[in-house]
């Protein structure tokens, strides 16, 4: 169950919202075994994309940035969810860690800082923020978007514990996604830290996660009996590119061909005429760079100087090598006219937000997370506690019900993604004792 | 944390509230700590009265029957709690079986019901409604205030098993008090009830309540550093009490006089200078029936015959024998010029609302619980996501969440209470088996 949420869609339901409806309950009994098996993340945001005839998942992030953007009367929600999943965590203490990106100058990104803080403080923790900033000499006072005040402090490592000056705290909370690299002031600490160092972008992958989504797609479909494709975006890899020196072009085509055909094989099956068209992306990156959209393979032969510098370096500079194709999924959802896509947020195994990322410069078919890109918080929809609600297709909130299934799946191979970072890197450890 | 909900109180904090709000991190530290020792309730909801010197619940209900004064736009909050809960109770299936109280007039009452199956339902459990009324000969269906349909059906037992037709539910929530004794088609089955039959009022007793809850009052007074008076209602009871017969008339005066003895000594120490009082109330009572509002021994000498039938007789014609003298805590909130009182909903340990009992017949030594009551909504207040609001006293969430606060200390009342009920039934069933 999610809140009830307003969505721009009102149009009659896809089949895959009308069979999902018909089977909450088996849906809902489905996650419950699932989250006995698999260790829920403290939070997820989901990038959605809704063309009608596919609703799927096509980012997954670890360390959401724009708790800002969610609706205040989601607070409460947020807040018993980080109950929840803080008595997990720090079931003795009440002093909690938040370790932020360190780009001070984003103050929206800052103002999400401060919203995580209060999400913590509600649930009862004292919070402090460590910050990574190199050089910072001690406490410094930052003012966010909407006027808050935070201090960010020096990490200070004590023996395998890490903290603030005259704060030791039970657990760290990342909302760092580590693009530059696990730094060392976190490595092989005591305390628990959520999402563990692995899930940060130096060792996690796209690619990785869409594979894991691969069988949860399965599983599901499985469930309610679809075709997994309605839910699960095509998507092949590169592993050896190089925008800049023109490497691993022909893998990039061959790939591209691939899931292009893969597409163009369902669009027959399901009698769509829209032209297939895919994302091509860095399978280690973040924050909308390093992003094109691929029509045919000849978008991806003799790319010129500026595309491959676009494509060529992400966040903190780090250079692209690896590459996933995904399938494009058209969004045919808008806002006030522009192109929207719905972005879904989680604590715990809650859907707690979510919000529309419009972009009044761009097409059905692009991405939407890069500059201008604009945020329309989705908005509680409270006319569903009359009686006429009960289940009737096309209702927003039943639409949006969908919306957090399919963001819970995605959430889900999140969980399992994690689980195989995690032991993988047990496993590294144990040889690296033994060599 | 509780969610942010406007109060009628909009003069200066108390002390109490002061404290509380400058200890919040460890009050939810000291919580989390009780909630890994006890089995929170599935769900309570808590009567308190502020009188401004004094905070305190009066009246915890394991049953509660007024979901449908919530404001709706708690229902996610109900529904995530209510994941919460039963994700221990049902892991594996999504069947429950809800069994109301019998009083099919109450057409409000009915509402609660619909409501309680849209937060399981919410919850992703298929829902079907089991009464317990006699000679209920096959589905009934019934229309509530608000124009839902219901549908009753009769309880069937097979072997130690209960359901309906076709139906068999993975567990059973009571929302039936039992004043009328544990049903034979209840007893020894296999499937968990919640709350546990030996939580109807068939067998507990307000007074065991708030035995256990002077403990938890004094571990959290001391926690907070303040008088645990302070949240805590002095009280007294008489066991062998008859207001027809006229017996036990010297027990229930020597128990008001110490009672108001005991509240005479604390307005001395705090300078208070209103006139103490009592509430004298049916011991295993509910509905608000069976209760006075007693000012000094005199009025509990020579009742009239009106007052002693009104006393001897509550919930389903149950005989009154044993009483509970209670202190009586002014309420000074008011809603548009009514007496009115707070009353506190949670699910698992979470507040998910609450709303105003409000009596426009009624003074502030009264009892509100009776006929003529109407019920104002909480509403979420959201002008706490803004800078300003980092606990400033006087704020109404900030005064709301106190409430929450001495809620869930009656919940954590609630758990043990249950705990030691459950534990004592135990104990009963194995000396009755080796006899």
């Amino acid at each position: 169950m999610v809140p009830h949420l307003t969505t721009s869609l009102t149009g009659p339901l896809h089949e895959i919202e009308r069979l999902v409806l018909a089977q909450r309950a088996g849906i809902e009994g489905w996650f419950r075994a699932q989250w006995q098996e698999h260790v829920v993340p403290f939070y997820t945001s989901v990038d959605l994309r809704n063309s009608g005839f596919k609703l799927a998942p096509v980012d997954t992030n670890l360390f959401p940035g724009g708790f800002n953007n969610l609706n205040p009367e989601f607070l409460p929600l947020c807040v018993h969810a980080a109950m929840s999943a803080l008595q997990r965590i720090c079931p003795d203490t009440s002093r909690f860690l938040l370790v932020p990106e360190n780009h001070t100058r984003n103050l929206h990104y800052l103002q999400n800082v401060a919203v995580l803080r209060r999400i913590l403080e509600g649930a009862g923790f004292t919070v402090r923020i460590g910050s990574l900033i190199p050089d910072l000499a001690g406490p410094v006072e930052v003012e966010t978007a909407a006027g808050e005040k935070l201090t960010l402090e020096p990490l200070q490592r004590r023996g395998n514990r890490v903290g603030v000056e005259g704060f030791d705290p039970c657990a760290v909370l990342l909302n760092n996604d580590l693009s530059g690299g696990i730094p060392a002031v976190l490595r092989g600490i005591e305390q628990p830290v959520v999402p563990p160092l692995v899930a940060g972008w130096s060792t996690r992958r796209k690619s990785h996660h869409f594979h894991v989504y691969d069988r949860v797609a399965e599983g599901f479909a499985k469930l309610i009996g679809i075709d997994p494709w309605v839910v699960n975006p095509a998507f092949s890899q590169c592993g050896k590119v190089n925008f800049t020196e023109k490497e691993g072009e022909d893998c990039l085509a061959a790939n591209v061909e691939f899931v292009l055909g893969e597409i163009r094989e369902k669009y027959a099956q399901y009698g769509i005429t829209e032209p297939p068209f895919c994302i091509v992306k860095a399978d280690a990156g973040t924050y909308g760079m390093g992003i094109m959209t691929v029509k045919s393979v000849d978008d991806v032969r003799n790319l010129n100087r500026k595309t491959r510098n676009k494509m060529s370096v992400i966040k903190e500079g780090q250079p692209v090598h690896e590459v996933i194709i995904q399938e494009g999924v058209y969004t045919f959802e808008s806002v006030d006219g522009a192109v929207a896509e719905p972005v879904i947020y989680m604590v715990d195994q809650f859907v707690v937000g979510g919000f529309y990322r419009v972009h009044t410069e761009r097409g059905i078919d692009e991405n939407l997370n890069s500059p201008g890109a604009q945020y329309a918080p989705l908005a509680f929809e409270t006319n569903c506690h009359t009686p006429d609600c009960g289940g009737k297709p096309g209702d927003p909130p039943n639409r949006f019900y969908t919306y957090g299934v399919i963001a819970r799946l995605a959430n889900l191979a999140a969980a399992v993604e994690v689980e195989e970072l995690v032991e993988r890197e047990s496993a590294l450890e144990v040889r690296a004792a033994n060599a």
